[in-house]
């Protein structure tokens, strides 16, 4: 871009003052004075009225032209001397140039192509972020009940700790609130048979962060990491654009099977599983599968990352043990969330690690954004301390059954013999594959006219092209709904199979 | 680790049963078999008493036993089989061994040994992480008046949003909450002087989480950045761990001086300033440096990042506009912070990026940890647009003016012709330095026995034997509190010279 100079010359008579709604008249003085040496209408070394002088000129106060200058030789471009009055700085560079607020399409594209090859796969990816309106509609995916939780028991203690406010905006550990941290490793134990103690919890910014700042600490750049096929894409996305090499490893009714790994696939530095609930075929891995899966990763000398995103909601018997209560060499680390547990806003996660290594997740967490804000972390507390948080979950098992229920009655019914769904022992979500591709295709050509939300099973897929079916979310939404929206959504795909 | 195969048989009328508090019965016979199980005095195959039986010979209900016992069939432990009643999983594997709670300190040794050099570095940084007790002493530095704060009308918006649940609780725009980012696009014209949209401004969880995303997506692995020297430590470190070459140019009284760049340092990708207030040495960056920067970036072809952590905070005239605003090449990227601007526990910050690859920063976002939490950011919306924000700002500058200005003639009083202290036109920390480095000793030492909190100069070099002096924040301290810390800091460090 060619420097700007024009041939006008600036006339201080010119200055124009707007009512004082549009900035106070020094600051209307300063600005265009300024954005007149910007744009070389006004040279190094011009003369600037006096004061005085301009301020008749003007017709105001001398004070706002006084105040006006000192502000532009505060700010470096009039320089004032003793006796020779005040002039436009001698020491401006020659090629100021004022910066357009309008850019050209080509500006933009230059603005592209000065992306890193992350960045430009992160602008392509963009494209496809999930839905995140505040209203979601049937049958969005990794939704709780938000509307069952206890808001006003929530509010209460929110409110209770806003009254002190230093604690409330004061700085916090990184590695969490440690009343939480306490609160959280016993609900660990009770609850997912993991003994551990509050060194060994890390409070993260929801579990994806768990996940980054894991990796970052416990593999080096670039090493491989297994993950499950089909499995938890926007993990892998994340690693993928961290450097490591991710490898997916079949799923099948048991869960992941390492002995199906690809030949020729690297070691694997560390394997993420979901055994509580596979993301996204929902079934449970077997006890069988467990232990050849510690037996491995230790045989491997890798870690183990188990996220837990779904393992409380179990629909037969109660639920099961976390896999990292099983494993004797200490080489899983928990990953937990809040978010499927509460809502999604609270932006609240967990990890138990093992205590030597703590430390490192607390360092890792401050230099990467500080802590997770006291208030929350401080009311959440509360919220498992007063016994809110389990009578929440023992409360939304039978909810969620009974909704899973309903969506499973519903698809059989209107869909019948056209479809394959299963109704899993655990989860927030049903699979429904349709018995050819194209009944596949048909059902969610009808889903998005009929406004219904649902995630692919192809978007959680490394071979988009063999994975088939539809991912339904049920929590959200109460029976009615579910029934309601299911009917809607038949009678497209009947309208469309008509045509 | 050998199996531990015990030679004991389990004998289930050993099965104990303690009070209910201890955990319901179920849940108790539940995790005695399971535990005979995982260490071999159970072996697979082994018959277990019917539940008509068991229930016999430990005097409790029979559903009580088919609850143990169908929970242990779930999750694998336990098969059943018509006519031949209920064994052992034969299916178990051979290596079962129960994880160990007590840790041994060569296990601790192997947990270390195990980590990236990335986590062994934290692990080692971790170490000198700076004090973040919610209870500050003087002089913490980055700590503004939280005292001074309006939280009760913070509390008022707070209470007025937490009622509308599902806003509250929902997803949230990952580029940040859009009234929010109007309201930041705003300030950002009227009060820092740049012209952008709320389509250009990037809500993140504070400055350091902006500076993270905005390196992954402007420059490739392992480029390089320069940094100013004495500079922003906790960035450079954070950097380096991303696996950026740093290189610390020196900072004079007009600010960074790219000619100063130590001869055979790489091209950067990247400049990292702090423009509005250096970061520790407090001086602006002058006009004519300014203009120097954005042109040798130009040249050089690389981004600038423009920290403007505390360019609000301006005691002589008012703050100077953006360096942003200068830049007709568009290749700063503006970072905010609303940490040093509110509370630290806030955790909001922003960037002003380029409209064509915000999207990027959105998707990064998304990747990292999802969005920062709804309810905040609405509240602080509601802030800025009640005309608070700017309100408290303004109430800050003389409030600070005049702790700055009363700890400058503490220091001065106390400590004299020992020390030089100079009064920067702006922010929120002066930096002492002892005419020798004996007397820099003895400040700390001094400051240390009395409980003054204080960042030494070099925690913030590249070259920690060079720079000297103490870094000490006075904006979250009230002018008795400063007089009075000061003069207990200069008894201790009379009271040493005496001895």
């Amino acid at each position: 871009m060619a420097t700007r100079k024009s041939n006008q010359h600036f006339e201080f008579e010119s200055i124009t003052l707007l009512p004082s709604s549009q900035g106070s008249q020094f600051r209307q003085i300063e600005n265009q004075i300024r954005s007149a040496i910007t744009t070389g209408r006004l040279p190094g070394g011009a003369r600037v009225p006096s004061s005085r002088r301009l301020a008749e000129l003007l017709q105001i106060s001398r004070n706002t032209v006084l105040s006006a200058y000192e502000q532009l030789i505060s700010e470096g471009y009039l320089e004032s001397q003793v006796g020779s009055g005040t002039r436009v700085s001698l020491r401006l560079p020659s090629s100021f140039e004022f910066p357009r607020t309008t850019r050209s399409a080509s500006s933009s594209a230059k603005d592209i192509r000065r992306l890193s090859s992350t960045g430009r796969r992160l602008l392509e990816f963009s494209q496809h972020l999930p839905n995140l309106s505040p209203h979601p509609q049937p049958f969005r995916p990794h939704r709780p009940a938000v509307r069952e939780f206890p808001i006003k028991v929530w509010n209460r203690f929110l409110n209770e700790f806003s009254r002190f406010s230093v604690a409330q905006m004061s700085e916090c550990d990184p590695q969490g609130y440690e009343p939480l941290r306490e609160a959280i490793a016993e609900y660990m134990a009770i609850s997912r048979g993991v003994a551990c103690t509050s060194k060994q919890i890390v409070v993260t910014a929801g579990a994806q962060q768990g996940l980054s700042l894991l990796t970052q600490i416990l593999l080096e750049p670039g090493e491989t990491i297994w993950v499950e096929e089909p499995g938890n894409a926007p993990a892998s996305q994340l690693l993928q654009l961290s450097g490591y090499s991710i490898a997916g490893i079949p799923v099948d009714a048991e869960g992941i099977d390492l002995k199906q790994a690809p030949s020729g696939t690297s070691c694997p530095g560390l394997i993420y599983v979901t055994p509580g609930g596979q993301w996204p075929m929902a079934m449970t891995m077997s006890l069988n599968r467990r232990m050849q899966l510690l037996d491995d990763a230790n045989r491997l000398g890798c870690w183990i990352v188990e996220d837990d995103y779904n393992g409380e909601f179990r629909y037969t018997g109660r639920p099961h043990p976390a896999l990292c209560s099983l494993d004797s060499h200490h080489r899983t680390i928990y990953l937990g969330s809040f978010s499927k547990l509460l809502f999604p806003a609270i932006r609240l996660g967990f990890l138990v690690v093992p205590e030597p290594i703590a430390p490192a997740f607390r360092c890792g967490r401050w230099l990467a954004d500080r802590y997770s804000p006291p208030l929350t972390q401080m009311v959440l507390h509360r919220f498992i301390e007063s016994g809110q948080f389990l009578k929440h979950i023992r409360r939304m098992r039978p909810l969620y059954q009974e909704r899973q229920r309903t969506l499973f009655d519903a698809l059989t019914k209107a869909f019948g013999d056209d479809i394959e769904v299963s109704l899993p022992e655990s989860g927030m979500h049903l699979v429904v594959q349709g018995k050819t591709s194209d009944i596949d295709r048909r059902l969610m050509e009808a889903a998005e006219r009929a406004g219904i939300e649902f995630h692919p099973v192809s978007l959680y897929s490394q071979s988009p092209g063999k994975a088939r079916g539809l991912i339904l979310g049920f929590a959200a939404f109460d029976p009615a709904e579910i029934k309601r929206a299911v009917v809607q959504w038949a009678r497209g795909v009947k309208r469309n199979r008509g045509t």
